[in-house]
């Protein structure tokens, strides 16, 4: 049978650590798993709590297409709360993870053939969704004094749109409110579509995550349940578009989605106002950090930089090989950690950096960092 | 902000007729639901009571992309049990509804102007998804002797791709293997890819619907758990996919979705060991089957067809009306019964045709029947 050319996108090389991981943990070898970017904890109890109820209650059956209107009125609130932004819920659109997302906003803003800008290192799928659809991703480097972040001159100019994510997936750096200004400016300026990646938002340490709706209304900005509140499997984010976009994704997701989860949704409207679990868990990823950074360098990964926040820290090991992907392998076989090759994240530059989550336990953490340093120092 | 072509689909008529009658409930009045094509039942109770003890036992965090492996062997189970199809475990792919089917094979089968024809009248998403991926649909006209189910008489020449559904939504017809495996050998002499939807299967009345499993392993067949299982409102489904497309299939669904919702992979495992209470939904929908096949006519609505499976009747209406549009509002603002217009089946000659859902429980089925029975009385 026919196949595409669209389809046949890269693999995600973190998938294959995972069962590498997977397999060694099969065979009862014990392995620290610092490749996978999800929390190790479940949602709050207070939303399987409302799951549970729901499901003696009610049939949950589909739910209007762009998600339970208490729940996108709860969104709104978090806007009100975490920025000081003041939101109508008729943008807010409930969508099937930030993944469901990213399929929408790129069905609502480009064509095939169009090219969208992404600074490397970048989160992988990026690349791979715009190709499915038949779009054209434009890598573009950035530089290691800007944290790996794009900033306007290395914007190439024939961009039908540009993707930046604060907190970034691999580095954990941050935008602040002018460099996003900058941004939203250098993609005005090409005619560009500008979107903003925030799953990461509420997982920051040293200061707060700015969102691009503090610059501008112009813009798509993508968030997740996933990460802060912890729910990944539930397969859940949102979205907000410009109030000229809404007929157009509602439409879209009407006929691509017919709708979000119920029951994942039920648990998100109740995972909002489970603050103290969620703030928990991010201050064992605060510890989990504190170790990273005093950890790392011990190990011999001294070429890194404090993540303003997410959960990853991103090395530059190329005194230490020039191959990620089969150092990778040897870390995981001699060490038995798991840990993500920089191919995944950057296919030019990615030969020489690793990626370290520090999302799961502490007690796992610490002894990761342990296993890295007896790994480096018997070379 | 730039806003695209691909983007432009039209609404769906059906989500319209939804939102006036949820207006006129919110009125106060009773509305009889012959709109909606989902069940009124939960997920079986087996289900719910899986997933609620997942919750307490597991963080219910990703799983693989292509789903929980003991669900794919599940499903092979299932093809064994119902038609006596063999089938390795690898080739089922776990999806985000049979939406996120439609999503995978679309990109896995089709690049961007490739056409792909659909038999008129046909589910309007089908449309809308091709349209958003850059991709071209042909609808064709099928014939009202053949059910509206296609023949390869019908096809145009120039397809990259086919898309059939038997039981059909909106007429409840059915393809028997003969009528199959003539359409496969039509597509397979234009080169065309042949996607078999069959999200109604197990909603069967008189004679067992048939897989094109049956005919060929070079297909795409799509299914859902929302229908037979009741479990729409959980957006969980599965394809069967060329054992040659199964990594392109896994690296899209790795990217597009990262995995479908844990927690209803859960309970659609779970939903398959229900059989009785799926049996028992089943045996409701025999019953109203009968009652719309009796009142139906005494209503004034005799040009309808025994629907062979699903749980729709698709009615000519053009000796009442030749805009049912508007004559399906006046059915809901006088009559309290919602019903679709088949314009969302059929951009031509919907305006037509009416389809009535019978998926609701049977008193007010009978209800309906009693209301539309008045209403033609009083013209």
């Amino acid at each position: 049978m026919r196949v595409s050319r669209r389809g046949d996108v890269d693999p995600f090389i973190v998938m294959d650590v995972m069962e590498a991981a997977r397999a060694a943990e099969a065979e009862g070898r014990r392995i620290i798993h610092m490749e996978v970017g999800q929390p190790g904890t479940p949602a709050p109890a207070g939303a399987r709590a409302a799951v549970a109820r729901a499901m003696e209650e009610g049939s949950l059956g589909y739910t209007v297409a762009l998600g339970l209107p208490e729940l996108r009125q709860r969104i709104t609130a978090l806007y009100a709360d975490w920025y000081g932004v003041e939101l109508d819920p008729a943008r807010v659109v409930v969508t099937a993870g930030a993944s469901g997302a990213f399929l929408l906003a790129f069905s609502a803003l480009f064509d095939a053939g169009d090219k969208v800008g992404l600074g490397l290192p970048c989160y992988p799928s990026y690349r791979q969704i715009l190709k499915a659809m038949s779009l054209d991703a434009v890598g573009f480097r950035t530089s290691e004094a800007n944290g790996y972040q794009p900033v306007p001159e290395d914007l190439p100019w024939n961009l039908q749109g540009l993707i930046v994510a604060s907190p970034a997936n691999p580095t954990g750096a941050m935008l602040d409110r002018g460099q996003i200004a900058a941004l939203v400016a250098a993609a005005e300026a090409r005619g560009a579509a500008f979107i903003s990646d925030e799953i990461y938002h509420g997982i920051d340490y040293d200061k707060r995550a700015v969102t691009a709706l503090e610059v501008t209304d112009d813009v798509f900005v993508i968030n997740s349940f996933s990460k802060y509140f912890s729910m990944t499997g539930w397969r859940l984010g949102w979205m907000v578009v410009p109030p000229s976009h809404v007929r157009t994704v509602e439409r879209l997701a009407q006929n691509m989605f017919i709708c979000p989860t119920h029951a994942s949704q039920v648990a998100a409207l109740a995972a909002m106002e489970c603050d103290e679990e969620c703030k928990a868990n991010l201050a064992v990823y605060a510890k989990n950090r504190q170790l990273m950074l005093e950890g790392l360098p011990k190990a011999g990964f001294t070429r890194i930089a404090p993540p303003d926040g997410a959960f990853y820290v991103y090395a530059d090991v190329s005194d230490m090989t020039d191959d990620s992907l089969a150092f990778a392998r040897r870390i995981l076989d001699e060490a038995g950690v798991a840990v993500t090759p920089g191919l995944d994240f950057d296919p030019e530059q990615g030969h020489r950096y690793l990626r370290f989550s520090y999302a799961r336990a502490t007690d796992d953490i610490a002894e990761g960092l342990e296993r890295l340093a007896a790994f480096t120092k018997a070379g």
